[in-house]
Protein backbone atom coordinates (compact mmCIF):
# COMPACT_ATOMS: atom_id res chain seq x y z
CA UNK A 1 0.00 0.00 0.00
CA UNK A 2 1.19 3.50 -0.56
CA UNK A 3 0.13 6.21 1.35
CA UNK A 4 -0.61 9.62 -0.90
CA UNK A 5 -1.23 13.64 0.54
CA UNK A 6 -3.44 15.15 -1.88
CA UNK A 7 -3.76 19.14 -2.17
CA UNK A 8 -7.33 19.87 -3.21
CA UNK A 9 -8.76 23.10 -4.27
CA UNK A 10 -12.57 23.27 -4.66
CA UNK A 11 -15.56 25.81 -5.23
CA UNK A 12 -17.74 25.56 -2.16
CA UNK A 13 -20.44 27.24 -4.00
CA UNK A 14 -22.13 23.94 -4.84
CA UNK A 15 -21.25 21.63 -2.30
CA UNK A 16 -22.68 20.41 0.99
CA UNK A 17 -19.42 20.67 2.64
CA UNK A 18 -16.14 18.77 2.78
CA UNK A 19 -17.64 15.12 4.54
CA UNK A 20 -19.67 12.90 2.98
CA UNK A 21 -23.29 13.20 3.96
CA UNK A 22 -26.17 10.96 3.19
CA UNK A 23 -27.73 13.61 1.26
CA UNK A 24 -25.94 16.48 -1.83
CA UNK A 25 -22.40 16.55 -3.43
CA UNK A 26 -19.67 16.13 -0.81
CA UNK A 27 -15.87 16.82 -1.91
CA UNK A 28 -14.69 13.77 0.01
CA UNK A 29 -17.24 11.71 -1.92
CA UNK A 30 -16.22 13.08 -5.02
CA UNK A 31 -12.82 12.18 -4.24
CA UNK A 32 -13.54 8.76 -2.77
CA UNK A 33 -15.29 7.65 -5.67
CA UNK A 34 -12.55 9.39 -8.03
CA UNK A 35 -9.98 6.88 -6.30
CA UNK A 36 -11.82 4.28 -5.80
CA UNK A 37 -12.25 4.28 -9.76
CA UNK A 38 -8.66 4.04 -10.57
CA UNK A 39 -7.69 1.73 -7.52
CA UNK A 40 -10.61 -0.72 -7.99
CA UNK A 41 -10.93 -0.95 -4.78
CA UNK A 42 -13.01 1.67 -1.95
CA UNK A 43 -10.73 4.02 -0.90
CA UNK A 44 -11.38 5.93 2.04
CA UNK A 45 -9.74 9.35 1.86
CA UNK A 46 -9.13 11.72 5.48
CA UNK A 47 -9.08 15.84 4.86
CA UNK A 48 -7.30 17.86 7.26
CA UNK A 49 -10.33 20.03 8.14
CA UNK A 50 -14.09 19.41 7.08
CA UNK A 51 -15.56 22.48 5.47
CA UNK A 52 -19.01 23.73 5.66
CA UNK A 53 -21.45 23.98 3.27
CA UNK A 54 -20.15 26.91 0.55
CA UNK A 55 -16.98 26.89 2.14
CA UNK A 56 -14.17 26.83 -0.29
CA UNK A 57 -10.60 25.63 -0.18
CA UNK A 58 -7.21 26.53 -2.39
CA UNK A 59 -5.05 23.58 -0.73
CA UNK A 60 -7.26 21.40 1.30
CA UNK A 61 -5.36 18.65 2.56
CA UNK A 62 -6.06 14.83 2.09
CA UNK A 63 -4.51 11.89 2.81
CA UNK A 64 -5.30 8.45 1.38
CA UNK A 65 -3.94 4.34 1.37
CA UNK A 66 -3.70 3.05 -2.43
CA UNK A 67 -2.64 0.02 -3.97
CA UNK A 68 -2.41 0.83 -7.09
CA UNK A 69 1.07 1.45 -8.62
CA UNK A 70 0.82 4.17 -11.01
CA UNK A 71 2.70 7.45 -10.67
CA UNK A 72 1.80 10.33 -8.96
CA UNK A 73 1.76 12.62 -11.91
CA UNK A 74 -0.74 10.24 -14.02
CA UNK A 75 -2.39 9.67 -10.65
CA UNK A 76 -2.93 13.45 -10.51
CA UNK A 77 -4.20 13.60 -14.65
CA UNK A 78 -6.65 10.54 -13.98
CA UNK A 79 -8.18 11.57 -11.16
CA UNK A 80 -8.63 15.45 -12.82
CA UNK A 81 -10.41 14.02 -15.21
CA UNK A 82 -12.84 12.08 -13.34
CA UNK A 83 -13.80 14.47 -10.94
CA UNK A 84 -16.24 17.25 -11.52
CA UNK A 85 -15.05 20.62 -12.88
CA UNK A 86 -15.24 22.33 -9.25
CA UNK A 87 -12.70 20.12 -7.56
CA UNK A 88 -9.24 20.00 -8.84
CA UNK A 89 -6.09 17.99 -7.31
CA UNK A 90 -3.29 20.95 -6.98
CA UNK A 91 -0.62 18.03 -6.22
CA UNK A 92 -0.21 14.84 -4.94
CA UNK A 93 3.20 13.53 -3.14
CA UNK A 94 3.56 9.92 -1.94
CA UNK A 95 4.71 9.70 1.90
CA UNK A 96 6.26 7.19 3.99
CA UNK A 97 3.98 5.04 6.56
CA UNK A 98 0.94 6.84 8.42
CA UNK A 99 0.83 10.09 7.25
CA UNK A 100 -2.71 11.47 8.23
CA UNK A 101 -4.06 14.31 7.07
CA UNK A 102 -5.73 14.93 9.83
CA UNK A 103 -3.62 14.06 12.99
CA UNK A 104 -0.75 15.19 11.47
CA UNK A 105 -1.78 18.53 10.78
CA UNK A 106 0.24 21.40 12.67
CA UNK A 107 -1.43 24.64 11.30
CA UNK A 108 -4.04 25.94 8.96
CA UNK A 109 -4.55 28.97 7.49
CA UNK A 110 -7.74 30.72 6.31
CA UNK A 111 -8.80 33.41 4.25
CA UNK A 112 -12.24 35.31 4.40
CA UNK A 113 -13.43 37.69 1.75
CA UNK A 114 -15.46 40.92 2.33
CA UNK A 115 -16.97 42.86 -0.41
CA UNK A 116 -17.55 46.16 1.44
CA UNK A 117 -19.61 48.74 -0.78
CA UNK A 118 -22.97 49.57 -2.39
CA UNK A 119 -23.92 47.27 -5.33
CA UNK A 120 -21.49 43.31 -5.03
CA UNK A 121 -20.71 42.30 -8.84
CA UNK A 122 -22.68 39.22 -9.84
CA UNK A 123 -19.15 37.54 -10.65
CA UNK A 124 -18.49 37.81 -6.44
CA UNK A 125 -22.04 36.80 -5.29
CA UNK A 126 -20.84 33.20 -4.63
CA UNK A 127 -17.23 34.48 -3.32
CA UNK A 128 -17.40 37.29 -0.48
CA UNK A 129 -19.75 38.55 1.88
CA UNK A 130 -21.14 41.68 0.88
CA UNK A 131 -21.03 43.94 3.39
CA UNK A 132 -22.19 47.40 2.32
CA UNK A 133 -21.89 50.22 5.50
CA UNK A 134 -18.58 51.60 6.05
CA UNK A 135 -15.44 50.15 7.67
CA UNK A 136 -12.85 50.67 9.47
CA UNK A 137 -10.45 48.58 8.86
CA UNK A 138 -8.03 49.85 11.22
CA UNK A 139 -9.82 49.18 13.97
CA UNK A 140 -10.71 45.74 12.49
CA UNK A 141 -6.50 45.23 12.30
CA UNK A 142 -6.24 46.30 15.65
CA UNK A 143 -8.86 43.96 17.34
CA UNK A 144 -8.31 40.96 15.36
CA UNK A 145 -4.61 41.07 17.04
CA UNK A 146 -6.16 40.30 20.04
CA UNK A 147 -6.40 36.80 19.15
CA UNK A 148 -2.89 36.28 18.25
CA UNK A 149 -1.52 33.77 21.32
CA UNK A 150 -3.15 30.82 23.00
CA UNK A 151 -6.90 31.59 24.15
CA UNK A 152 -9.65 30.07 24.69
CA UNK A 153 -11.52 30.44 22.14
CA UNK A 154 -15.74 29.17 23.38
CA UNK A 155 -17.00 32.52 22.82
CA UNK A 156 -16.47 31.96 19.17
CA UNK A 157 -17.52 28.56 18.76
CA UNK A 158 -20.92 27.59 17.00
CA UNK A 159 -23.56 27.55 19.91
CA UNK A 160 -24.32 23.70 20.92
CA UNK A 161 -20.88 22.90 20.43
CA UNK A 162 -19.43 20.18 22.58
CA UNK A 163 -15.89 19.62 22.46
CA UNK A 164 -13.86 18.85 25.01
CA UNK A 165 -11.56 21.74 25.12
CA UNK A 166 -12.13 25.13 23.85
CA UNK A 167 -8.27 26.84 23.91
CA UNK A 168 -6.85 27.20 20.33
CA UNK A 169 -3.55 29.16 19.28
CA UNK A 170 -3.41 31.40 17.10
CA UNK A 171 -0.09 32.99 15.06
CA UNK A 172 -1.66 35.39 12.88
CA UNK A 173 -4.56 37.44 12.46
CA UNK A 174 -4.55 40.18 9.62
CA UNK A 175 -6.91 41.72 7.11
CA UNK A 176 -4.40 42.02 3.90
CA UNK A 177 -4.85 43.99 1.06
CA UNK A 178 -4.65 41.61 -1.98
CA UNK A 179 -4.09 38.54 -0.39
CA UNK A 180 -5.38 36.61 -3.20
CA UNK A 181 -3.11 38.48 -5.68
CA UNK A 182 -0.59 36.57 -4.58
CA UNK A 183 -2.14 33.57 -6.05
CA UNK A 184 -3.20 35.40 -9.29
CA UNK A 185 -6.04 37.67 -8.28
CA UNK A 186 -9.71 36.40 -6.52
CA UNK A 187 -12.34 35.23 -7.03
CA UNK A 188 -15.37 36.87 -9.09
CA UNK A 189 -13.05 40.00 -8.35
CA UNK A 190 -14.06 41.18 -12.13
CA UNK A 191 -15.83 44.56 -11.67
CA UNK A 192 -15.78 46.24 -7.94
CA UNK A 193 -19.00 48.64 -8.71
CA UNK A 194 -18.15 51.32 -6.05
CA UNK A 195 -16.15 49.57 -3.31
CA UNK A 196 -13.51 47.38 -2.24
CA UNK A 197 -12.29 43.79 -1.23
CA UNK A 198 -11.20 43.20 2.35
CA UNK A 199 -9.35 39.91 2.92
CA UNK A 200 -8.66 38.39 6.08
CA UNK A 201 -6.16 36.14 7.07
CA UNK A 202 -5.90 34.12 10.00
CA UNK A 203 -3.59 31.54 10.64
CA UNK A 204 -3.50 28.79 14.06
CA UNK A 205 -2.84 25.20 15.50
CA UNK A 206 -6.51 24.68 15.27
CA UNK A 207 -9.92 26.35 14.84
CA UNK A 208 -13.39 25.29 16.08
CA UNK A 209 -16.37 24.73 14.61
CA UNK A 210 -17.80 28.23 12.88
CA UNK A 211 -14.54 30.16 14.81
CA UNK A 212 -13.34 31.88 11.89
CA UNK A 213 -16.76 33.14 10.91
CA UNK A 214 -17.73 34.36 13.87
CA UNK A 215 -14.41 36.21 14.81
CA UNK A 216 -15.01 37.95 10.86
CA UNK A 217 -18.78 38.75 12.54
CA UNK A 218 -17.62 40.28 15.39
CA UNK A 219 -14.66 42.26 13.51
CA UNK A 220 -16.93 43.26 11.16
CA UNK A 221 -19.37 44.98 14.63
CA UNK A 222 -15.93 46.40 15.15
CA UNK A 223 -15.70 47.76 11.71
CA UNK A 224 -19.10 49.18 11.98
CA UNK A 225 -18.44 50.91 15.29
CA UNK A 226 -20.80 48.27 17.04
CA UNK A 227 -17.95 47.25 19.22
CA UNK A 228 -14.82 48.92 20.85
CA UNK A 229 -11.77 47.57 18.95
CA UNK A 230 -10.34 46.90 22.77
CA UNK A 231 -13.17 44.31 23.59
CA UNK A 232 -11.76 41.37 22.14
CA UNK A 233 -9.86 40.73 25.53
CA UNK A 234 -13.19 40.63 27.40
CA UNK A 235 -14.94 38.67 25.25
CA UNK A 236 -12.24 35.87 24.84
CA UNK A 237 -12.71 35.90 28.51
CA UNK A 238 -16.66 35.13 28.70
CA UNK A 239 -16.42 32.09 26.78
CA UNK A 240 -19.80 33.06 26.13
CA UNK A 241 -21.09 32.81 21.89
CA UNK A 242 -24.09 35.24 22.81
CA UNK A 243 -21.56 38.09 23.32
CA UNK A 244 -19.97 37.61 20.37
CA UNK A 245 -20.77 38.65 16.50
CA UNK A 246 -23.20 37.39 14.02
CA UNK A 247 -21.32 34.24 12.32
CA UNK A 248 -20.24 35.58 8.42
CA UNK A 249 -21.79 33.74 5.95
CA UNK A 250 -20.01 30.63 4.15
CA UNK A 251 -19.19 31.68 1.10
CA UNK A 252 -16.50 34.26 1.77
CA UNK A 253 -14.06 31.79 3.63
CA UNK A 254 -11.34 29.78 2.51
CA UNK A 255 -9.36 27.04 3.65
CA UNK A 256 -5.85 28.45 2.15
CA UNK A 257 -3.47 25.97 3.32
CA UNK A 258 -2.17 23.14 6.00
CA UNK A 259 1.17 23.17 7.32
CA UNK A 260 2.66 19.78 8.56
CA UNK A 261 5.42 19.15 10.13
CA UNK A 262 6.35 15.13 9.40
CA UNK A 263 9.55 16.04 10.07
CA UNK A 264 9.79 15.54 13.39
CA UNK A 265 6.81 12.39 13.26
CA UNK A 266 7.31 9.16 13.56
CA UNK A 267 4.88 7.75 9.97
CA UNK A 268 5.97 4.84 10.57
CA UNK A 269 3.76 3.93 13.35
CA UNK A 270 -0.01 5.10 14.26
CA UNK A 271 -0.45 8.30 14.79
CA UNK A 272 -2.08 9.60 18.51
CA UNK A 273 -5.98 9.48 18.49
CA UNK A 274 -6.51 13.61 18.66
CA UNK A 275 -8.61 14.57 21.31
CA UNK A 276 -11.16 16.96 19.66
CA UNK A 277 -11.66 18.19 16.37
CA UNK A 278 -10.21 20.92 14.35
CA UNK A 279 -11.93 23.63 11.70
CA UNK A 280 -14.65 24.15 13.42
CA UNK A 281 -16.47 20.85 13.48
CA UNK A 282 -17.22 19.11 16.76
CA UNK A 283 -16.03 15.35 17.92
CA UNK A 284 -18.92 14.58 19.43
CA UNK A 285 -21.25 15.50 17.44
CA UNK B 1 -42.32 59.22 -20.24
CA UNK B 2 -38.73 58.99 -19.11
CA UNK B 3 -36.23 57.73 -21.31
CA UNK B 4 -33.62 55.66 -19.24
CA UNK B 5 -30.32 54.12 -20.04
CA UNK B 6 -29.10 50.95 -17.98
CA UNK B 7 -25.90 50.26 -17.49
CA UNK B 8 -25.69 46.05 -16.42
CA UNK B 9 -23.34 43.26 -15.44
CA UNK B 10 -23.97 39.75 -15.35
CA UNK B 11 -22.83 36.79 -14.18
CA UNK B 12 -24.34 34.62 -17.84
CA UNK B 13 -23.23 31.21 -16.27
CA UNK B 14 -27.20 30.53 -15.05
CA UNK B 15 -28.66 32.36 -18.41
CA UNK B 16 -30.00 31.30 -21.77
CA UNK B 17 -28.37 34.59 -22.64
CA UNK B 18 -30.09 37.75 -22.61
CA UNK B 19 -32.93 37.27 -25.19
CA UNK B 20 -35.89 36.43 -23.77
CA UNK B 21 -37.08 33.17 -24.68
CA UNK B 22 -39.93 30.79 -24.10
CA UNK B 23 -37.68 28.63 -21.94
CA UNK B 24 -35.28 29.39 -19.18
CA UNK B 25 -33.71 32.56 -17.62
CA UNK B 26 -32.97 35.24 -19.52
CA UNK B 27 -31.00 38.16 -18.44
CA UNK B 28 -33.82 40.74 -20.45
CA UNK B 29 -36.98 38.87 -19.05
CA UNK B 30 -35.41 39.54 -15.61
CA UNK B 31 -34.47 43.14 -15.92
CA UNK B 32 -38.27 43.54 -17.57
CA UNK B 33 -40.09 42.11 -14.49
CA UNK B 34 -38.40 44.31 -12.22
CA UNK B 35 -38.84 47.40 -13.83
CA UNK B 36 -42.98 46.36 -14.38
CA UNK B 37 -43.05 45.79 -11.09
CA UNK B 38 -42.07 49.36 -10.23
CA UNK B 39 -43.58 51.22 -12.97
CA UNK B 40 -47.01 48.93 -11.91
CA UNK B 41 -46.90 48.20 -16.50
CA UNK B 42 -45.16 46.33 -19.06
CA UNK B 43 -41.81 47.96 -19.35
CA UNK B 44 -39.78 46.51 -22.89
CA UNK B 45 -36.55 46.99 -22.66
CA UNK B 46 -33.91 47.13 -25.56
CA UNK B 47 -30.52 45.87 -25.21
CA UNK B 48 -27.51 46.95 -27.05
CA UNK B 49 -26.83 43.73 -28.37
CA UNK B 50 -28.43 40.01 -27.75
CA UNK B 51 -25.20 37.87 -25.72
CA UNK B 52 -25.62 33.96 -25.91
CA UNK B 53 -26.30 31.48 -23.19
CA UNK B 54 -23.42 31.78 -21.13
CA UNK B 55 -21.85 34.93 -22.11
CA UNK B 56 -21.06 37.38 -19.64
CA UNK B 57 -21.11 41.37 -19.20
CA UNK B 58 -20.04 43.96 -17.51
CA UNK B 59 -21.58 46.91 -19.36
CA UNK B 60 -24.08 45.58 -21.10
CA UNK B 61 -26.63 48.82 -21.79
CA UNK B 62 -30.16 48.68 -21.96
CA UNK B 63 -33.05 51.04 -22.78
CA UNK B 64 -36.19 51.62 -21.10
CA UNK B 65 -39.21 53.90 -21.17
CA UNK B 66 -40.89 54.24 -17.82
CA UNK B 67 -43.58 56.37 -16.23
CA UNK B 68 -42.73 56.28 -12.65
CA UNK B 69 -40.91 59.49 -11.44
CA UNK B 70 -38.59 57.39 -9.29
CA UNK B 71 -35.15 59.35 -8.84
CA UNK B 72 -32.47 56.99 -10.84
CA UNK B 73 -30.40 56.82 -7.86
CA UNK B 74 -33.19 55.00 -5.77
CA UNK B 75 -34.68 53.41 -9.33
CA UNK B 76 -30.94 51.76 -9.32
CA UNK B 77 -31.75 50.17 -5.40
CA UNK B 78 -34.89 49.39 -5.85
CA UNK B 79 -33.96 47.26 -9.27
CA UNK B 80 -30.78 45.71 -7.58
CA UNK B 81 -33.04 44.32 -4.53
CA UNK B 82 -35.66 42.83 -6.96
CA UNK B 83 -33.03 41.66 -9.47
CA UNK B 84 -31.33 38.03 -8.93
CA UNK B 85 -27.50 38.30 -7.51
CA UNK B 86 -26.44 37.24 -10.89
CA UNK B 87 -27.78 40.38 -12.56
CA UNK B 88 -26.78 44.01 -11.66
CA UNK B 89 -27.52 47.72 -12.55
CA UNK B 90 -24.22 49.64 -12.66
CA UNK B 91 -26.12 52.80 -13.30
CA UNK B 92 -28.65 54.39 -14.71
CA UNK B 93 -29.06 58.10 -16.40
CA UNK B 94 -31.83 59.81 -17.65
CA UNK B 95 -31.48 60.15 -21.72
CA UNK B 96 -33.61 62.89 -23.83
CA UNK B 97 -36.11 61.71 -26.01
CA UNK B 98 -35.97 57.98 -28.47
CA UNK B 99 -32.06 57.06 -27.08
CA UNK B 100 -32.36 53.35 -28.30
CA UNK B 101 -29.59 51.40 -26.89
CA UNK B 102 -29.71 49.08 -30.06
CA UNK B 103 -29.79 51.33 -32.68
CA UNK B 104 -27.52 54.59 -31.08
CA UNK B 105 -24.92 51.81 -30.26
CA UNK B 106 -21.58 53.35 -31.91
CA UNK B 107 -18.32 50.85 -30.62
CA UNK B 108 -18.54 47.51 -28.37
CA UNK B 109 -15.76 46.27 -26.45
CA UNK B 110 -15.84 42.28 -25.74
CA UNK B 111 -13.14 40.74 -23.53
CA UNK B 112 -12.18 36.93 -23.89
CA UNK B 113 -10.44 34.74 -21.34
CA UNK B 114 -8.54 31.75 -21.45
CA UNK B 115 -7.00 29.87 -18.59
CA UNK B 116 -3.55 28.33 -20.91
CA UNK B 117 -1.88 25.76 -18.68
CA UNK B 118 -2.02 22.58 -17.35
CA UNK B 119 -4.86 22.63 -14.39
CA UNK B 120 -7.56 25.05 -14.55
CA UNK B 121 -8.61 26.44 -11.11
CA UNK B 122 -12.49 25.35 -10.08
CA UNK B 123 -12.83 29.29 -9.56
CA UNK B 124 -12.11 29.64 -13.21
CA UNK B 125 -14.18 26.88 -14.67
CA UNK B 126 -17.50 29.41 -15.88
CA UNK B 127 -15.49 32.08 -16.30
CA UNK B 128 -12.71 30.95 -18.60
CA UNK B 129 -11.56 28.85 -21.62
CA UNK B 130 -9.05 25.84 -20.94
CA UNK B 131 -6.27 25.36 -23.74
CA UNK B 132 -4.31 23.33 -22.03
CA UNK B 133 -1.50 22.88 -24.81
CA UNK B 134 1.38 25.76 -25.05
CA UNK B 135 0.92 28.73 -27.29
CA UNK B 136 2.45 31.46 -29.14
CA UNK B 137 0.90 35.08 -27.59
CA UNK B 138 3.21 36.53 -30.15
CA UNK B 139 2.07 34.82 -33.27
CA UNK B 140 -1.46 35.66 -31.76
CA UNK B 141 -1.28 39.20 -31.29
CA UNK B 142 0.48 39.49 -34.99
CA UNK B 143 -2.68 37.76 -36.61
CA UNK B 144 -4.99 39.29 -34.03
CA UNK B 145 -3.81 42.90 -35.76
CA UNK B 146 -4.83 42.03 -39.14
CA UNK B 147 -8.60 41.96 -38.35
CA UNK B 148 -8.14 46.03 -37.65
CA UNK B 149 -10.48 47.94 -40.46
CA UNK B 150 -12.95 46.98 -42.50
CA UNK B 151 -13.35 43.83 -43.44
CA UNK B 152 -15.95 41.22 -44.60
CA UNK B 153 -15.90 38.68 -41.68
CA UNK B 154 -18.09 36.58 -43.38
CA UNK B 155 -15.50 33.39 -42.40
CA UNK B 156 -16.22 34.41 -38.80
CA UNK B 157 -20.03 34.41 -38.07
CA UNK B 158 -21.77 31.14 -37.12
CA UNK B 159 -22.50 29.17 -39.93
CA UNK B 160 -26.03 29.56 -40.97
CA UNK B 161 -26.36 33.05 -40.30
CA UNK B 162 -28.50 35.39 -43.28
CA UNK B 163 -27.24 38.76 -42.50
CA UNK B 164 -27.58 40.69 -45.36
CA UNK B 165 -23.97 42.74 -44.90
CA UNK B 166 -21.11 40.78 -43.46
CA UNK B 167 -18.92 43.78 -43.43
CA UNK B 168 -17.83 45.04 -40.03
CA UNK B 169 -14.91 47.66 -38.80
CA UNK B 170 -12.73 46.64 -36.05
CA UNK B 171 -11.07 49.62 -34.18
CA UNK B 172 -8.96 47.35 -31.23
CA UNK B 173 -7.57 43.57 -31.52
CA UNK B 174 -5.09 42.79 -28.85
CA UNK B 175 -4.13 40.58 -26.42
CA UNK B 176 -3.76 42.47 -23.27
CA UNK B 177 -1.98 41.60 -19.79
CA UNK B 178 -3.93 41.83 -16.69
CA UNK B 179 -7.08 43.57 -18.49
CA UNK B 180 -9.82 42.37 -16.03
CA UNK B 181 -6.95 44.09 -13.06
CA UNK B 182 -7.86 47.65 -14.32
CA UNK B 183 -11.80 46.77 -12.72
CA UNK B 184 -10.49 45.24 -10.10
CA UNK B 185 -8.77 41.45 -11.20
CA UNK B 186 -10.42 38.72 -12.92
CA UNK B 187 -13.61 36.37 -12.41
CA UNK B 188 -12.60 32.96 -10.64
CA UNK B 189 -8.71 33.88 -10.90
CA UNK B 190 -8.29 32.67 -7.51
CA UNK B 191 -5.26 30.38 -8.14
CA UNK B 192 -3.80 29.58 -11.17
CA UNK B 193 -2.31 25.86 -11.52
CA UNK B 194 0.92 25.90 -13.31
CA UNK B 195 -0.50 28.02 -15.97
CA UNK B 196 -1.33 31.96 -17.07
CA UNK B 197 -4.31 34.70 -18.17
CA UNK B 198 -4.41 35.27 -21.86
CA UNK B 199 -7.15 37.91 -22.36
CA UNK B 200 -8.00 39.35 -25.64
CA UNK B 201 -9.84 42.40 -25.91
CA UNK B 202 -11.77 43.40 -29.50
CA UNK B 203 -13.32 46.94 -30.15
CA UNK B 204 -15.43 47.32 -33.39
CA UNK B 205 -18.90 49.42 -34.46
CA UNK B 206 -20.76 45.65 -34.91
CA UNK B 207 -20.07 41.74 -34.66
CA UNK B 208 -22.00 39.03 -36.42
CA UNK B 209 -22.71 36.19 -34.33
CA UNK B 210 -20.16 34.24 -32.89
CA UNK B 211 -17.90 36.73 -34.66
CA UNK B 212 -15.64 36.97 -31.29
CA UNK B 213 -15.71 33.59 -30.42
CA UNK B 214 -14.27 32.27 -33.89
CA UNK B 215 -11.94 34.64 -33.94
CA UNK B 216 -10.65 33.73 -30.42
CA UNK B 217 -10.84 29.94 -31.86
CA UNK B 218 -8.87 30.69 -35.07
CA UNK B 219 -6.07 32.43 -33.11
CA UNK B 220 -5.34 30.04 -30.51
CA UNK B 221 -4.75 27.59 -33.72
CA UNK B 222 -2.02 30.26 -34.65
CA UNK B 223 -0.99 29.98 -31.20
CA UNK B 224 -0.82 26.44 -31.21
CA UNK B 225 1.16 26.76 -34.46
CA UNK B 226 -1.49 24.89 -36.78
CA UNK B 227 -2.03 28.61 -38.63
CA UNK B 228 0.17 30.88 -39.64
CA UNK B 229 0.07 34.03 -38.11
CA UNK B 230 -0.14 36.12 -41.28
CA UNK B 231 -2.81 33.98 -42.99
CA UNK B 232 -5.86 35.98 -41.42
CA UNK B 233 -5.98 37.99 -44.85
CA UNK B 234 -7.06 35.37 -47.07
CA UNK B 235 -9.03 33.52 -44.79
CA UNK B 236 -11.05 36.97 -44.51
CA UNK B 237 -11.08 36.64 -48.17
CA UNK B 238 -12.05 33.67 -48.43
CA UNK B 239 -15.49 34.31 -46.92
CA UNK B 240 -15.67 30.98 -46.09
CA UNK B 241 -16.45 29.73 -42.26
CA UNK B 242 -15.28 26.37 -43.16
CA UNK B 243 -11.98 27.64 -43.31
CA UNK B 244 -11.71 29.56 -39.93
CA UNK B 245 -10.93 27.69 -36.43
CA UNK B 246 -13.80 26.37 -33.96
CA UNK B 247 -16.16 28.68 -32.15
CA UNK B 248 -15.02 28.94 -28.67
CA UNK B 249 -16.83 28.54 -26.00
CA UNK B 250 -19.06 31.37 -24.41
CA UNK B 251 -18.01 31.05 -20.55
CA UNK B 252 -14.93 32.64 -21.95
CA UNK B 253 -16.30 35.87 -23.24
CA UNK B 254 -17.25 39.25 -21.40
CA UNK B 255 -19.17 42.05 -23.22
CA UNK B 256 -17.12 45.02 -21.51
CA UNK B 257 -18.53 48.02 -22.75
CA UNK B 258 -20.56 50.18 -25.09
CA UNK B 259 -19.78 53.35 -26.85
CA UNK B 260 -22.36 56.02 -28.05
CA UNK B 261 -22.43 59.06 -29.88
CA UNK B 262 -25.35 60.81 -28.37
CA UNK B 263 -24.21 64.09 -29.28
CA UNK B 264 -24.57 63.94 -32.71
CA UNK B 265 -27.43 61.81 -32.89
CA UNK B 266 -31.32 63.47 -33.12
CA UNK B 267 -32.93 62.09 -29.87
CA UNK B 268 -36.19 64.20 -30.34
CA UNK B 269 -37.09 61.69 -33.21
CA UNK B 270 -37.11 57.62 -33.46
CA UNK B 271 -33.77 57.10 -34.96
CA UNK B 272 -33.52 55.01 -38.15
CA UNK B 273 -34.03 51.23 -38.49
CA UNK B 274 -30.46 49.65 -38.64
CA UNK B 275 -30.17 47.30 -41.33
CA UNK B 276 -28.60 44.37 -39.42
CA UNK B 277 -27.82 43.10 -35.91
CA UNK B 278 -24.67 43.18 -34.30
CA UNK B 279 -23.10 41.39 -32.11
CA UNK B 280 -23.20 38.04 -33.66
CA UNK B 281 -27.17 37.84 -33.94
CA UNK B 282 -28.95 37.76 -37.31
CA UNK B 283 -32.05 40.25 -37.91
CA UNK B 284 -33.51 37.68 -40.58
CA UNK B 285 -33.42 34.58 -37.78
Amino acid sequence: MRTLKLTLSYDGADFVGWQRQANGRSVQAELEEALSQIDKRDVPVVGAGRTDSGVHALGQVASALIESAIPVASLRQALNTSLPADVRIVSIEETPGFFNARHHARSKTYRYRIFNGDTISPFDRRYAWHVPYPLDLSAMQTAGQEFIGRHDFAAFQASGSRVLTTGRTITASDWVDDAFAEGGGAPGEILHLCGRVLVYQIAGTGFLRHMVRTIVGTLVEVGAGRRAAGSMGLLLASKDRALSGPTAPPYGLYLVQVDYDTAGADLTREPPKVEEEEDGHDILQ
